[in-house]
């Protein structure tokens, strides 16, 4: 169950609703974030509800029967929206189209592509530094260094950065130079991490475990949720399967389901999901038309010649059809809807 | 390697390539289908392609790496038209749309969904008779008495069939009353059933196995052509993963990748492939819009009455709608290409 | 429900049952296999038991909730022996270990095997002479004239042969020239050809489909029962998964949950199991521990030209000390329990 | 290629060596461990071997194509042997068997463990105290405090700790009291974790990837390994099919082939390789029959009222029973190799 508190609840009111749910054999964690204050109270058996109407300070009263609560659009019905800041915004009336290389590879590398994203009005580049690599002999990014200088470029440019975060560490580090801090597949169930995210103010993307299941990424939202970060995106990025033609099975049915049971925003990872550069944009489309928010997709000035991934990076020109062709697309699917 | 013969070209020099073919230590096998006669020549070395020069019976030569070779998109690069007669056309300008129950259920059932079709202008109805059921206790379809009052019905509504084939017995029993052979995921490697499907002219599609790779659906596809069938569609249902949010996970990727592959047409099996009601139609638009030459749909008047698969069954007026969009993404996609 | 009837039960008194049951909105399904007459009665309520007390047919009632029935531990307790005749059982007090190429490639092949197996004592010669194979440019068996040669060698030595069925049709050509009936992975959902393997008094090998589950594999055991033969084996071989450092996941799981849940007798097929010729003993061993009845394993005097799946067959020394190893670890384990 | 140095390598000497290797464009990392000096030279072509011949410091040299290069068997043929004082060795003579509750869940809890573990001569206990728990409502743990208790206990007995480490920051206050470190499944890529484990000296048990290739697992232990930390144990725990039958489908095949591949010790988890209690015994056995050096069992006194995984539990009369098997078999296994 979900009690909605009034902002200005008192600790003296939310010790009083945690009492009388204890006597109901609830157990309730008190949730605060940047913008609300909640009691999440699980068990077996939920009272009356016309029990609570004793205490002043609840808002609103939800059972959630999902294993995950805050993150349900059992108790939310409207989508959020994750605001950038300067017009940017995900979750809303544009599709959010996120575009850079795989790993953030040097000060040219980020000129060029700032430059195309300008070129093409995209407000979000994506650029890793810290990289998880399956072999510690790889390269495995410029670390903070580089995401100073991706920062710096970016910033007097008006684009938003979105890059991933390996551990709890780099939080503070990373926290000045960042728009949103990206968990990757790898990192889906580390729960130290998402503890840690949920303690800042943060937009974080929480890409699905490389065979998570739709279940367990929506319980990887509600950690940073409960901790007290609402500002959160869930990315579909394909699931390890048998089939071998293709890097990964980008999972269409579960953009579908995630925007039908949770309010947060959903982006599609096709570079990963198909991993494959041909078929980039038809996965990138397919996924706007099924309900995605929005894209995250590789490019590269030269994909030959990528630091990683090459295989699956658009070249310029090929990003800049495939941008035009979801603009398009979103605004059919507006139109028709 | 695909040596394509002129029509006429008559066994003499059919035997004369085939000698040639073994002196270059090539196997060949010949070919010959509704539409043409071919040579396959499987081997480790190809000859010098001017020494075929000499063969007047020879139309063409392809060097075909993949594993299948006459569906392949290497050597034929136009798509493939399946014409059903009376203006049914697959593959071409329009989407193609099947839509009916899981199983036939009797007359009633037949008329209803016959009248709903032609309200809507559908002009090819699915439906089982022989069902492949996990239980042998479990209802096992209306048999070939349930095809002929199928068949009449749509024969004289101007309505096409597809239904599932389960032995090659049933061929010749069902083929006055078929106009899609259905192969379904079960039997997707019943060799001897494909092979039987291969001799016959009339349509097949052939859906991938519960966990077929695509290059074995595209292998299945090539032991009907290599029998003399060239009319094949190829439909992605879903595979079998380890995620249980939903039926199956449909693979997006795979639309795109047989589009490319081959020459085939591609219809996607949305009911199958998510397997719950609500997102059957994100699922079909997706597919669509990754390249789908159509898709086949379940629908019944009361899903939650149907014989089997109530819960992925549109209801008509769910399915109304879902075909309204299909068509209209059609008409927007070829707009923009 | 499993109805248990006397042997001499008649017409009259199955049809009085019957109607019994449908006054009890139980469905009622006549099995009479070669060792017995039964009922099985499915429903959503049972009745009283005591109202059976009437039918002096009836010898025992057995409700069991598995979607499978006949070939479940929770009516017959005790293991099913298979008796191939000539002694040779399996199911019984020694491991069944069946040898043999993949294919059956010639003479000399078959000379060459039944001689190693005599040799190490082994009773039950594998070998395909229909092979289903993923492309149709593949050699595919050496058909019914190769198994006549297979049979007649194997026949004067006193060795009995498993070989794979793939379709109805073959079953009665084979029948004198098998002793057990395999029924391949790709096959393991070919409810015709289940059906049809029901109908006659021979024993019937079932594999695991390339993804099937357990339940799957122990409904397909229902067909063959259900329609009249009780003389089953199921065979694990692996099932598909993302891992590629080998061919199959062998599910060693399975053996013991099989053994669990049904009477049957299991053998496991680590050749295809791993697909690996170091791995395979290992395999075999760890099934034998784990419960498997036996053991069936390619074999081929020199694996580096064997017509197909060279890499997972053992050569003849390797298979006489695995042979020894099965046998003593069996005697190990029957020592111990 | 791995360049094993004299343990009195000189800064200067290894210098020369890089500095070489750079002029060969191969890549040099240095690695340092608790036992001794390599470098790892990653390039594309390795230069003749007798250039070598200059480096007094080398004391070998071995070119291993694997992806990973100290933890392959390749360079180093004899097994890993982890010595965790006091006579408990694993990868040796005997069998290591831990054994505990999955969570530990208070003093009496541990006590009745250890008491039991003692009656078997049993010397490694397990018990999590930080448990990863999809859901941020559910019991994760008693914490460092909890480990303070459980090491106390266990010292006091003679018997060594095996418990999870789930982020870097707890390493350090966990030193005192773990006698092997666990990598969980879900941290098995958490790649920062695994470089910090590499700066300890203290075992540590990799489990492999919820879907974790082979491969993937030996290069996490890379990780570990080429960050100064050579005390590693593989864990095979099962992997995610869609398998329902069971909790995750433990993977034999891997339990041989990590023998061959790899000189580290490989211990088999039967408790969440099928997790149902009532075949854990049999997994655990097939597990030392296919090479297995031990297992890590989940017991309980009373698994009906374990904190967690309780269908998985083995209670004291079921464990004492596998004890004694797993040392019977491990016993006969020695005798006949």
């Amino acid at each position: 169950m979900i009690i909605q508190l009034k902002n200005n609840s008192t600790k003296t009111q939310i010790e009083e609703i945690n009492n009388f749910l204890k006597t109901q054999k609830l157990s309730p964690s008190f949730v605060q974030t940047q913008f609300g204050k909640y009691i999440i109270a699980v068990g077996k058996n939920y009272p009356d509800m016309r029990l609570f109407s004793k205490f002043d300070s609840i808002t609103d009263l939800h059972r959630v029967s999902d294993n995950y609560k805050l993150v349900s659009k059992k108790w939310k019905l409207d989508n959020s929206i994750i605001d950038l800041g300067d017009g940017v915004i995900i979750g809303g009336n544009e599709p959010a189209i996120m575009a850079g290389p795989c790993s953030i590879e040097g000060e040219e590398n980020i000129l060029e592509t700032v430059a195309h994203l300008k070129e093409n009005n995209i407000k979000i580049m994506r650029g890793g530094v810290y990289k998880p690599r399956s072999s510690p002999y790889s390269f495995r990014g410029l670390g903070i260094d580089g995401l100073k200088d991706f920062y710096s470029e970016c910033k007097s440019n008006g684009i938003k950065i979105i890059t991933e975060v390996m551990q709890s560490s780099q939080i503070e580090d990373m926290i000045d130079y960042v728009d949103i801090y990206q968990v990757g597949a790898r990192n889906s169930q580390n729960f130290n991490l998402l503890d840690a995210l949920g303690e800042i103010d943060k937009p974080v993307m929480l890409k699905r475990g490389i065979s998570g299941t739709i279940e367990e990424q929506l319980q990887a939202a509600e950690y940073i949720f409960s901790n007290g970060n609402e500002k959160i995106l869930l990315c579909e990025r394909g699931i390890r399967t048998y089939e071998n033609a293709y890097r990964n099975t980008f999972d269409i049915n579960a953009i579908s389901i995630l925007k039908e049971k949770s309010h947060l925003p959903v982006i599609a990872d096709p570079s990963h999901g198909v991993g494959i550069r041909k078929h980039v944009g038809n996965v990138a489309l397919a996924s706007i038309i099924a309900g995605a928010d929005g894209v995250i997709i590789e490019v590269h000035k030269q994909p030959q010649v990528a630091f990683s991934d090459g295989q699956q990076n658009l070249d310029f020109r090929e990003a800049t059809e495939l941008y035009k062709k979801i603009k398009g697309l979103w605004a059919y699917k507006k139109l028709i809807s």
